[in-house]
């Protein structure tokens, strides 16, 4: 069943207009007729079955008698992890953003790193961030996630590292390739395995391809408000978007273990 | 510095010819002068410094005085991984091959599926499995893994359950999509944190995009040589690809840090 994303999920008062481009999508792209049954999901943790209906070319969606129980975000979905990834050029970051969803991960926060080639002109840079939404958006709909990533605006390293401004009870975690080949600090499936108890949140931290320059390096500890957990992924030394993503699939994971149990 | 795969690393005695690719590349692309220093990988677990040469246009790789002492894979970089994945369609196979490689997976058994859109004609199907090695062999280069990811040729999933053909100490794993709402069967994490003993090879069975048929579901569990675990990646359903390197990841960790204890 298609899905589709809406501000509000239709109600037995209320139907919900679909915007402009879903609308369009519904009726040009996935030729949708009326009558149809859609699930809406609202990106705030909730979905419902509903009927598409058209009024001069626009899409609307109407409650369904009976089909309408709506299901709601499992604690397991999305899990307390932030991806704090220094920006990537070309396609990478996007296809980041996408697997990133897949796996469960609440908020994305881009850093700006001296290595970092992609131009953010505009810190709050609209079309940067409109293009990673519209991909995590897709990507939600596509796998049935029902709350929606989010996206902060990019920072550089110093103010990244001054996040969150509620430290109490969360972690930062550095996936530092420096530790690939010297192996002083633990592999992250060692620290996880050993966490005596389940932080708040995580914070990944995922430098750009070539890695932090020396100088970023040394602010890293001394700037985290967060406790700092340096780990190693191996000694292969991976591309940017590939070590978040295992170290994302490592994190998600002690999630799932854990707070299944609780 | 630049890696290239060789058949054999040069030596004091004998210089090494690199192929006509790898030569055109060096000469045309990297445009690299005669007396670059380059590393040169065996693909079979090592690797020397080198120095490049020409011949009638031939790129050569000669012996270093003093350069030449030869990095040997370590038992931490390739992993006792098998990958059976589904094969997929586009590019997202290849980037899981990328991926897979720079993950330590040691061999992609590619796994032909009723719901296998692609069409591989021969099973040993030069074109499929030659494009498949190039995108290994680049990853290889790009991360610096010693030893080339083995790509078996494909095979419907009656005959891959029946592999290895020497099962002793080794187990299959089974990311069941279609435990992601049931939740019956634990997690990958779970799993693996709570495994006694540390087996000899992993063996990940990983299906296509919308999952294996009932039919060829039914037939995992009976006709599997191996022990067979089956597990939950969570509940978001995620495409192919990302469940395989979600399973990847999580499996590298544990053998990461049981290795390394031993």
């Amino acid at each position: 069943m298609k899905r589709f994303l809406v501000e509000k999920l239709p109600t037995p008062q209320n139907q919900t207009e679909l915007s402009r481009k879903e609308s369009d999508h519904a009726r040009n792209v996935l030729r949708l007729r009326e009558g149809s049954q859609i699930e809406a999901i609202d990106g705030k943790g909730s979905a419902c079955i509903a009927v598409l209906t058209y009024k001069k070319g626009q899409a609307f969606l109407t409650w369904s008698e009976g089909q309408s129980t709506a299901r709601a975000s499992s604690e397991l979905e999305t899990l307390p992890i932030v991806l704090e990834a220094a920006v990537l050029k070309g396609s990478a970051y996007e296809w980041l953003v996408e697997k990133a969803t897949e796996l469960g991960t609440a908020q994305l926060a881009p850093v700006l790193s001296e290595r970092t080639i992609v131009r953010v002109k505009d810190p709050s840079a609209s079309n940067f961030l409109d293009r990673l939404h519209r991909i995590a958006d897709q990507s939600l709909k596509q796998c049935g996630r029902l709350t929606r990533l989010e996206i902060a605006a990019p920072l550089p390293l110093e103010e990244a590292l001054a996040n969150p401004s509620d430290p109490q009870g969360k972690i930062r975690i550095w996936c530092d390739e420096s530790q690939s080949q010297s192996g002083e600090a633990p592999t992250l499936y060692e620290y996880l395995s050993q966490l005596s108890s389940v932080p708040k949140e995580i914070r990944l931290l995922v430098g750009p391809e070539g890695g932090w320059s020396p100088s970023e390096a040394s602010l890293i500890p001394k700037l985290s408000i967060l406790p700092l957990q340096r780990v190693s992924l191996g000694p292969i030394v991976m591309r940017a978007e590939t070590a978040s993503l295992a170290g994302l699939s490592l994190v998600a994971g002690f999630f799932r273990s854990k707070l299944e149990r609780i």
